[in-house]
């Protein structure tokens, strides 16, 4: 590969400038191996997230950080392999139910997934808060539960595209996080490294998401489709709101129960609505003509998911953790509900200890919020509207600090659509 | 002092808002005390570059990194303290013959000078050429000289804008140098910082200069001046030409050679011209009515250089080392010389031994550049134009490379003023 100078890439884009196919690949292994130093790239990161990318060169940058690392060969798996992302929301449990779901209608959901970081969980924390689960296989242990079970929700390995692992944790020192090119290469280059053919990205959009207008939430969503179609995955996109939680909890074992009711059956209509759309998403996307609503209502969806906990460790029978302290917010008036924040709602989670400031930090299972009213709702002063979950009762006041203002009684809510817009090629 | 969070102040930045004054104090001194990482100042310099800074912002982030370190208190010297400054050229030896002159004039004139980068050459390097000459000095003798002679020049000591120290470093290795706020910031805070009440500035334009016009060397001469007056400095700049080498001589012993020349009453009449205006200037900021052009006439200015080489273990008389090589380079046809490109001269002379690429690197005393015939001359093919001097032959091709095209021989020059604008507050 031909060797470039650090200062003059910087300087490229620095001045507005298109950076070639070779000093994208050279720029993006020299970092990987240590080779160009961390303040370089951080220069770098903020010369691209102010100058913008090229479709051209995010493609490459992409395709530069999947050869980092190894791109998983799943041809060996004999039923089509299909994947989902979501960008990241409050009480987003979509992945637990939807995974199983889709590999009882007979895909191969092969979903490497991550932590929460701020007010944003993750599913890895969530699934920990049932005993025994864990999130690390080996190799072989994944194609074997990939084979036998058909779904597995993990941590990625080391050899993931290490060169993401190294800028998602510059980026998140450096201010560098809120650019579409570097959001939409480090999502897809793992996604794309995965090695599913299908993909379908859940692209949020409102106050508790990363992108808070749908325009950036579109430009997003449009780049990874384009991407994941330049590697060869069938992608398709849809556009969903986060203004409001996604149904009645946020938090980790509060999430897990809500989930394990839509697999029962049941569970909030919004998270019941969203994974069915998200699974024919997946299944139209895998090439499987299949009937998810009859999947999660005969319990095929619910037993894929005891085998899936149980093959990482799991016991899906076990009782999960309950907080220690459950302290009731109650409505200050009477009438309709008109909003409820997802974002406040996230910070209060986060702050009850349902979520992380630096990823080294441990979450804690049983904390959270659960919603009792939801935008819509009529409700009476004095009635419960939140409750907060926590085995830290001072942590209680700084939750209800963030959640000045998080709830609005007052006129009927405009009835805002769900799922947004649906994006692809 | 109030704490902020580095990423906060970041993306204050980053997205075009003004920096308060307790983010720069916090910021700069955090980064001094390596509270914030390297990789985040230096996505904070990169969103400077690209977004600019208020007159308010660059005032106040000056004025940090001069309270990084002790400001050198001079008011125990009897008579006007006065410094220049040059933003650097090819061949410009002009401190040489101008700290002497100056002096000689009854001004004292503390000079803490820098080292050569890139073609661009620096005061210590040439004068190191000395037999015996050295740059370091203690406070005391520092002071002593300063008391005795009336001129000291040598390095700064690490007490002197630390911060400056550590963001130069930085902004060399990430591409971030070409900012007006942070090259004025960089130089003033030293300026100030040294102690003297008044300053002249030589901002230099055209292709052997850090500024290539005359926009964005007035924009830098006109934040300067202002940062020197807001801290009590008398300060003047004059915007003077760099696209011919300054002078006979570009690198370090033919330029010493060069500057006791005129200190002897003679050499090129550019260097004449450039080191009386510069003196005027420095002696009209000092309150001194003095004539320069008598002192150096009369060798009163000669009498301090030798004084001032002598007190540093310089010995005046010694022969200056010369290189064991000279090639010189042609006239390849006749007529008059039209343009003598100054930055290819300076990359000829680095390439010779006169300079370094990174700064810790040595330079070699007897190595550069002797120019045969300048811009208006009347050359015949196969005259010499130009002199090589190195001790290493295998480096001439290398020089012969970087002087491809340099010169051109046609047209009479327009007679482009070596003095091109007077900039005051």
């Amino acid at each position: 590969m031909t060797a470039f100078d650090a200062v003059d890439v910087i300087r490229t884009k620095r001045d507005g400038g298109r950076l070639s196919d070779e000093q994208i690949d050279w720029v993006v292994d020299a970092y990987t191996r240590g080779a160009v130093a961390e303040e370089q790239m951080s220069a770098l990161l903020m010369a691209i997230l102010l100058r913008g990318m090229t479709a051209g060169e995010v493609a490459r940058w992409t395709r530069a950080m999947i050869e980092s690392g190894e791109r998983t060969d799943l041809s060996g798996v004999d039923r089509p392999t299909v994947d989902k992302h979501s960008t990241g929301g409050v009480g987003d449990k979509i992945t637990l139910p939807l995974a199983p779901l889709v590999a009882a209608c007979g895909a191969v959901v092969p979903q490497l997934s991550g932590r929460g970081l701020g007010h944003s969980g993750g599913t890895l924390d969530k699934l920990e808060s049932i005993p025994g689960w864990r999130a690390r296989l080996s190799h072989a242990e994944y194609l074997a539960q990939l084979r036998d079970v058909g779904a597995v929700v993990c941590a990625a390995g080391d050899t993931l595209a290490p060169a993401d692992r190294k800028l998602y944790a510059l980026r998140d020192v450096t201010g560098t996080v809120e650019s579409i090119p570097l959001i939409a290469s480090s999502i897809m280059s793992k996604k794309i490294a995965e090695g599913a053919s299908a993909l379908v990205l859940d692209v949020k959009v409102g106050s508790g998401a990363f992108m808070k207008n749908a325009a950036d939430a579109r430009a997003l969503a449009e780049t990874m489709v384009s991407l994941g179609g330049a590697h060869g995955v069938r992608t398709v996109a849809l556009l969903t709101a986060m203004d409001t939680p996604l149904g009645l909890t946020a938090g980790n074992a509060v999430e897990v129960a809500e989930a394990v009711e839509v697999l029962a059956g049941g569970g909030p209509p919004d998270v019941v609505a969203l994974t069915l759309a998200l699974a024919r998403e997946m299944l139209a996307a895998a090439g499987l003509d299949a009937d998810p609503a009859a999947a999660l209502a005969d319990g095929r969806a619910m037993d894929v998911w005891r085998r899936m906990i149980r093959a990482q460790g799991g016991d899906p029978d076990a009782p999960l953790p309950v907080a220690r302290e459950i302290h009731p917010v109650r409505a200050e008036s009477s009438g309709i509900v008109s909003a409820l924040d997802a974002y406040a709602v996230g910070v209060a989670a986060w702050r009850l200890g349902a979520g992380r400031a630096r990823k080294e930090d441990p979450v804690t299972a049983s904390a959270g919020v659960v919603l009792r009213a939801r935008p819509g709702d009529r409700v009476t002063a004095g009635q419960p509207l939140l409750e907060l979950h926590t085995d830290q009762p001072e942590r209680i006041e700084r939750a209800l600090a963030a959640l000045d203002g998080a709830v609005t009684i007052g006129a009927a809510p405009a009835n805002l659509p769900l799922i947004i817009d649906r994006i692809e090629a």
